[in-house]
Formats: structure tokens, C-alpha cells, sequence
């Protein structure tokens, strides 16, 4: 079921409620409130219900929300009712900090690929997986279909990385090159960009009361 | 000058503006319009209007904006035209890729310290600095003053050595830890979530058309 066009903003928080759900789930509570669940995000009650109410109704008046229903709903929207086949590409240092990131494995995200383009990094062995040929990820995808091409290759590179993954038939793209990338409209491309994130941060210190 | 406050996904948007107005400024382009604007960052005119409104009059009717002026306002408005001292703390694979960074130090982020707890890695020599041990923050920071401390520890480690780096008197924080932290209300806390930024990917992918 396609659902009508969602804020990213509106993502970031069902992803951050999912996080509170499962702490409440793990401290044995069955039920929670949107005010609850607000406390616990630093937001309001009335943006829970707005947030929640895209999906349709899920709480009774008066009765909060099941915390086992919830979560099982939050995680099936969210995608994460199903395993993802990951590919790395890029071995530095922020591919292989994202290589042995426990986070990703717990979500369902399994780095089943680690590729690169210099020679002397192909062949060889890092957490259980052999370096591969950047060259040999359509052959590769055609064999085992690969979900998510990760990106993290310099920035000048980055482009023609990326005409290679769209060129190997992936469709989904996570890049952490510093540089705006063109994909075709049936490809799905989110940037994480660091330094944004650090402006995040100057702005809210340069505006502060 | 404080601001009324923004979401943050327009701070997001700023942050990309500034990007765009500074390609355009190397292209040699003067004025820009709000339509531009948007075809380059795939949103709306109208989104572009709204998001600079928030900041003041900026264009003229018909003429567009100014490159050059926008480009300062936006980088005063992200709190960019002053150089910020940050100190990274925890000198593992993230901790390291952060460090040498070129995208910080391009926005006046200034690496100025690397922390560890770890005495296999204090003392050690990286980019330039020498890893010293996080017991030793709050002395330096009292004799240097620091804008943000980068967490970049395991999720075990993480609230603890926040409440170093509250108690050294830095109030500036961005966490790479993905568990939520706990600052008192005058520290400002940023935190990228590696997990949730894949589960951005995972909900488009799984709610495409």
C-alpha cells in the first residue's frame, strides 16, 4: 500500500519512536499514551497523534496505544519487517566504521558487499568479507540483488560510483560523499552529509536565548 | 539576535541553499531566482520563499535575489562566519574518518583536540594532534575554551562521557552514539544516527509507487 507522500521530518520521528517503544517494551509496559511518548521525545502529544494519524487510527480514546501492536506497525512502515541486502562502497575509513556498525545489522540491515576501486584494497579480507572489484557489481548483483548500494567514496569519485551502482540495476542509494548526486527518478538516493549536520549544530548555538 | 524557533528541517534546507548559492556564486551568477533555487534542490518556489522569510526580506519582486548578499546572510544565519573549536572524542574508525574530515574545516570547524579513554591510544600521534586522555578535558578546556565535543564512543560509553564533557563546561554536542543522551537544558545536543538514517532509506523504499 503506497502511502501519500510523508515529511522527512515525519520519518525521523516514527524512527525515534520506534526506539521509545521498544524501551518501553523492554521495561514490560503493554499500553502507552501519546503524551507518553512525547515526554520520552521531547515533543508535544498533539505532534504524536498527527504523526501516528497518517497511518491510519491506531489508539483508543482514553486507553493509549498497545506498545506490542504499535511497534509492529512502526517497524512494518518503516520497512523494517524484512531483511535489507547491503553493499559497501568504499573501504576508508567511514565504510569500514559503517562495515562493523552493530546498529545496522540490529535493524535488519546485513553488509552482505564490500567494494572499492584501488587495487590495493580489492582481495582483501575485512569482517568476513573478501574486497571486491567495484567493476564486478553488476555481474555480482545479477547473481544475489543487492538492496542498498552505501556510498562512501571520496567526493570527486562519487558521481561515477554511483553511474556504476545505477548501472548494476540497485535501486537504493545511501551516500555520505559531500556533493550534491544525480540519480534517475526510479532510484531512491538520501544523503547524509556531516557537515550539515555540524551546521545543524552552529545554528542552533548561534540562536540560542 | 535570537530567532523565533525553526524546524529543523528547514535548518536542513538552509544548509543546502547555502550550498547551491555557493555554486552559483562560482559559476559567476549574480542574482538567483527562487525558482532556481528550488529546481536545484528538487522542492518547490514556494517552499524557498517561505523557508527565507523566516529571516527578513531578502529578494526583490522580479529580480530575484542576491547571490552574493543571500550567500552571507545564510552563512551568518547557520552561525558560519566565525570559526568553531571542536574536540572529537573517542578516536575509533568514526572518531578518525570525522578527524580528518576536509568538509569540516572547508565550514570553519576546526578540529582543535582528540580524547580517548583507551591509554593504548593516548599519547598517539593523528593529523596533527596528539590523542590526550578525556580525564584531562575539563582542565583544557578551561585554559583553551572548546564550542563542541563530537561523541564518537561505543553506546556503553557514551552518557558517561557526556557528563564529562557537561562538566568541563562545553556546551556544544554532536553524538555519533546510537542511544539516546541525556544533557542538561543549557547544552545543546545534536545526534546523526547512523541505523536511522538507513531506515530513511528502507521507509522510501518500501512506500514507492
Amino acid at each position: 500500500m503506497p502511502l501519500k507522500r510523508i515529511a522527512d521530518s515525519t520519518v525521523r520521528r516514527l524512527s525515534l519512536y520506534l526506539r521509545f517503544l521498544e524501551e518501553f517494551e523492554n521495561a514490560g509496559l503493554t499500553t502507552v499514551s501519546s503524551e507518553e511518548l512525547a515526554a520520552r521525545g521531547g515533543t508535544t502529544s498533539a505532534q504524536v497523534r498527527k504523526d501516528l494519524s497518517f497511518f491510519g487510527s491506531f489508539g483508543k480514546r482514553g486507553l493509549g496505544y498497545q506498545v506490542g501492536e504499535l511497534t509492529q506497525r512502526m517497524r512494518r512502515i518503516l520497512g523494517l519487517e524484512r531483511d535489507w541486502r547491503v553493499v559497501i562502497i568504499g573501504v576508508g575509513k567511514i565504510g569500514a566504521a559503517l562495515a562493523q556498525y552493530e546498529g545496522f545489522r540490529q535493524r535488519g540491515f546485513r553488509v552482505v558487499g564490500l567494494y572499492d576501486s584501488d587495487s590495493a584494497k580489492i582481495g582483501r579480507e575485512m569482517y568476513d568479507l573478501y574486497v571486491r572489484s567495484v567493476d564486478a557489481l553488476a555481474d555480482d548483483n545479477r547473481e544475489q540483488p543487492v538492496d542498498i548500494a552505501v556510498i562512501a567514496v571520496p567526493a570527486p569519485a562519487a558521481q561515477r560510483v554511483v553511474d556504476q551502482v545505477v548501472a548494476a540495476g540497485i535501486t537504493g542509494i545511501m551516500s555520505f560523499a559531500p556533493i550534491q548526486l544525480h540519480v534517475p527518478s526510479d532510484v531512491t538516493l538520501n544523503t547524509v552529509n556531516m557537515a550539515m549536520e555540524l551546521e545543524r549544530l552552529s545554528y542552533a548555538l548561534s540562536n540560542r536565548e
